[in-house]
């Protein structure tokens, strides 16, 4: 049976879980076959609900973790063929999940009563609407705008898919939605564009812009994301925050600052290897910079960034002039000697174990690439202090969910006009103090996406970091004297 | 006292109470005194609350309904002119409602565990996206497209404010996007926009379409609301529609259908004039000839419509081809001379009570200028059979908000690719079948704006008649079978 074994390295996930309907003719050791087809298949049985039992036999749910969509397809066929054994429907739990949609849009208030039509809709909204006309500024109390953001993508560059198109982007900016809702209490809607014309899409941003508090850009492809903020953030006074390249950084720094804590070295002296220099790689890069490490090394598909190189955009040209200031000409593993930290927001290979092997001490290596690292964890357990990847199934998963939803929330806040770098920086900062030092470890190097005490923590440091900046409206968090009066006392 | 007296004609009204907190000495008639400078002053005492009481007094909550916020300030200040009473803060209810916004985004499941975040977010997520990427059509089951509309707005003709801008307009658009939600179960978000250029506003919504099942234009100003409509018309697959056209239209024939059986005539033999040619009185002028009326008039600002007009719109020069047979040249006044039915979607005294008297007998009369009629009823109860208005303070309140719940309802649930005029009349028929012909009257010719039973029979005719149509994308409800199935069993 070795064919229905689950692929080697990889394990079975609620991604992949569907739930099986099945009959079973009532006779001994009936569900115990169907319990050891799934074993034997590689997969994991989680609930087990009953349906119904009558004279014939048992009905069931049974609900079923497998690696990949093949997978459970061959978890399937090893149950229907048992005998005695009738799979009447199969659904997939993830597809039910988003089935119609996974947001929705509520009122605050219940409308039942004419008095409630009167005040939230005709004749009184009239008073509010003319309230907000006399001072705009009332937008950010009497309306959604101080507390929503837009999620806008383009469908260019989403997860590990590539160009899917708008529609296809949806169910992922869906999800980020209900993110900043439950981390953060931050109502974010998503708006999935069919353009990826740079002058369109910021023409669309800054057209729908009176509604939201702020803009988070999502998966659109480099080099088109740089230009579409760098235009947005000029032209609007909320904030316009790219996540694929500043969240990252981010969380990024938040790990390698609590890293460095523990194998006991200073940004100052180490020598960082970044691998990748798309979106996210870049502004690591920076964010790394801002933050003390003065030797560091960029490397794109073309191996290092270096002056030399005649076939680099402007982006990568003007990271090249601050970095690798030895002139190293070469391959990421040529790169990665004697180094003490490697970054990869690359994909798998673009480095390897026998690289990671030459490199100092006590090497610290976040291999971000997703689904599958740029080195397998197991190949180089032995061989470095400290670990880290995007994923959830190995220790210190580096994930912008930390990020994003406590940035928005400090900067809507103080209704800040914008996230600068010290806003960055404090996340970061807040990001890895969540861990008390005394607590820091090798595999604990990052808190986990769930810890509650993130987001608040995040969004306090933020809105502070904005009030010190000067580009927060207000100084202070909201309060019920913010009601305006129609006339006063 | 006469001068704390609430203004004649008007109302007191929930849109503009207020909730006054009083301090009160513990004598005997010390919130008589409250109770009646309140009553003297013309106003309506609401809800009383004891906050607390200690041996100085009590504090209490009182709420109190005006007329409008000149009025409440002499309420307030009638009672912070008595002896012994202290206004200690004067919170406006409406305002308070209207504070945070009043809709928010949640998600449908709550992201708990990692299990959770599996499969709703990454990595899950991605095979959703795939699947759309492979199937653009499964974007309406497994995205909020299908049960998601925009309500766009650019400011410029916000309910009888005009042009307010974006922000300001947005109160309303939530207070629709609520509507649209308690009565049709319709997710609706609201974008305002902040420009007021054709192309753009056209260009911006068909880039944010994907995200969308349909698109609600609300108060955009005429003319540009007719090329905005009909150039989206022609480029987007999903509905669009101007509620101020159509919405209104709709609304309009449903209680003439019901005025006319009342009264006993027919459209085909009836005489009607139409005071207001912005683009509600076009939209309705339009729907009651394609609905049997052979017999109509027109007038705009330069009185009637006729061909010899050489200051008319391409819109306005179309409808004088097609009204106004006899080429009667004049006012709405003299159009009204021996007229059956006269309907004003215009301003105050756009026809006069005069005008009215010299109507046909059973004279049906809609002044639904808005927040005051064409004609006060008072002056015109005796003289005809039947008095509708926009307004909830009399009988026969024609309100858009009995069409777009259900119109949307009905076009989202077989995916229509737009809004047809079979569609309008069905929704019309739909809302004037709610009434039982037994049960209708000169004071009741159209149901409640919260009659429940209204927007579930608009959309189940709607969707039937876009079916009809061949405009539907489906032939039936959603069932749970539509989710598609990674692997088959």
């Amino acid at each position: 049976m070795s064919s229905l074994q689950a692929p080697a390295g990889l394990q079975p996930s609620a991604s992949y879980s569907f739930t099986m309907r099945i009959e079973l003719r009532q006779v001994p050791g009936a569900f115990a076959a169907v319990a050891n087809a799934i074993g034997q298949a590689g997969a994991m049985l989680g609930a087990i609900d009953l349906v119904r039992v009558d004279q014939r036999g048992a009905t069931r749910d049974v609900t079923v973790a497998c690696v990949d969509a093949e997978h459970g397809q061959r978890v399937v066929n090893a149950v229907k063929a048992l005998e005695g054994v009738t799979v009447s429907s199969v659904s997939d739990r993830t597809f039910l999940m988003h089935k119609g949609g996974k947001i929705e849009i509520v009122g605050k208030v219940a409308i039942k009563t004419r008095d409630d039509l009167s005040m939230a809709y005709t004749p009184g909204v009239a008073r509010v609407s003319s309230a907000i006309h006399d001072d705009p500024d009332s937008a950010w109390t009497l309306t959604i705008k101080g507390n929503t953001i837009a999620v806008v993508s383009d469908g260019t560059a989403v997860l590990g898919l590539g160009n899917i198109g708008p529609e296809a982007a949806m169910p992922v900016m869906e999800g980020k939605a209900m993110l900043f809702k439950e981390l953060a209490g931050v109502d974010a809607f998503p708006l999935c564009l069919n353009t990826t014309d740079v002058d369109e899409i910021v023409r669309i941003v800054e057209g729908v812009a009176p509604t939201f508090g702020g803009i988070n850009l999502e998966d659109i492809a480099a080099p088109r994301c740089f230009e579409i903020e760098r235009r947005l953030k000029e032209s609007l006074d909320i904030p316009v925050f790219h996540d694929d390249q500043h969240g990252t950084a981010v969380v990024v720094l938040a790990a390698l600052l609590n890293a460095l804590k523990v194998v006991g070295k200073h940004a100052e002296d180490v020598h960082v290897v970044m691998v990748g220099a798309g979106a996210a790689g870049l502004a690591c890069a920076k964010i790394i910079l801002e933050n003390g490490v003065r030797d560091l090394i960029v490397c794109d598909i073309g191996g290092t960034l270096h002056p030399g190189r005649t076939d680099l955009t402007p982006e990568l040209a003007a990271m090249a002039a601050r970095t690798n200031q030895r002139g190293l000409v070469g391959s990421p593993d040529d790169a990665l000697k004697g180094a003490d930290v490697v970054i990869g927001v690359s994909g798998p290979g673009a480095f390897t174990a026998a690289g990671v092997r030459t490199m100092a001490s006590d090497a610290i290596v976040f291999a971000m690439a997703n689904p599958t690292p740029e080195v397998q964890p197991e190949e180089i357990w032995d061989d470095v202090a400290i670990m880290a990847t995007g994923r959830s199934d190995y220790p210190n998963q580096i994930n912008n969910v930390l990020a994003f939803p406590g940035i928005f929330r400090g900067a809507l806040d103080v209704r800040s006009r914008g996230i600068d770098e010290a806003m960055k920086l404090a996340a970061a900062h807040a990001i890895s103090s969540v861990i008390p030092e005394s607590d820091l470890g090798p595999e604990y190097i990052i808190p986990s996406v769930f810890n509650r005490a993130v987001a608040p923590a995040v969004a306090e440091a933020v809105a502070k970091a904005a009030i010190e900046s000067g580009i927060a409206r207000r100084d202070r968090a909201p309060r019920q004297a913010d009601v305006p009066e129609a006339f006063a006392p």
